[in-house]
C-alpha cells in the first residue's frame, strides 16, 4: 500500500490513518490531499487517528503541516478519534498541535466544519445568522 | 494494529480497507462490526476498498459474510471505490458479490442507505413519499 485514500463527504475530505506513517507514505499523504482539496473544492479535512496508539513526533509535524498546508487552500483540519493515552502523550512530547482542531468523533468534527462553512457565508451576507430550523 | 476502525457517519457506519486482510483481522471486523451495528442502531455499512489492489476469494467472502450478518441486523452493506480492475479480477474469479450492494464513492453509497431508510419511513407511515423540497 503505497497511499491512502481520501473519501469525500460533503464539504470535507476524511482520511483514516491505520498503518505505521513513514516518509514516503507521508509526503504522498500531503500531495494527495492539496491535490484533491484543489479539485474538489473542500472546505475542511477531517484526519481520523482512532486506530493510532502511538503518535510520535514525526506523527505531530506531519499532521501541523497538513493543516497549515490545508488553511493556505482555506480548508480547516480536524483531528479526530484521538485516544486518551495518545492526548497525554503529545503533551508529554511537548506538541500541543496548536495549528489543529480537534474533535471526538467523526460526526464532531464533520459538525465544526460546517458551522465554520455556515459562518463563512453570513458574512459574506449569503445567509441570514438564525440557525436552521 | 489489530482492529480496523469503525467510523459512525449519521445513520451509518464507514470501514475503510486499506491493509492486507487475513483471518484474525477479519474476525475482528466482523465482530466489531456486528457488535457496533447493535450499539449504535447504524442502518448501513459502507466499506471502502479504494485502497486495494487485488481483491481475492478471501476478502470477496469477508464481504459477502459482512453483508449477511449486517442484514440479519437490519443494516444494509455497500462496498464503495472498487477499482476497475478489481470489478474484472472478481467476475473472472467467479465472485460476483450477490449479496453486496455497490457504489462507485462514498458519497453514494450514503445516499443508497438514506434513500433505504426513506423507503422504509415511508412504508411504516411516517414520512409521506414526497422526495424532500
Amino acid at each position: 500500500m503505497d497511499r491512502i485514500p481520501i473519501l469525500k463527504l460533503g464539504d470535507a475530505l476524511l482520511v483514516t490513518i491505520q498503518v505505521d506513517m513513514h516518509d514516503r507514505l507521508a509526503m504522498a499523504l500531503e500531495e494527495d490531499l492539496t491535490a484533491k482539496i484543489a479539485a474538489t473544492h473542500a472546505r475542511g479535512v477531517l484526519i481520523d487517528i482512532s486506530a493510532l496508539e502511538i503518535v510520535d513526533s514525526f506523527i505531530g509535524r506531519m499532521l501541523d503541516n497538513i493543516a497549515a498546508v490545508s488553511r493556505v487552500l482555506d480548508a480547516e483540519t480536524v483531528v479526530v478519534g484521538m485516544r486518551p493515552a495518545v492526548a497525554i502523550t503529545l503533551v508529554e512530547l511537548g506538541l500541543s498541535l496548536a495549528g489543529v482542531k480537534t474533535a471526538l468523533n467523526v460526526e464532531r468534527g464533520m459538525t465544526l466544519i460546517e458551522d465554520r462553512i455556515h459562518a463563512d457565508a453570513v458574512d459574506r451576507g449569503d445567509l441570514d445568522d438564525r440557525p436552521d430550523e
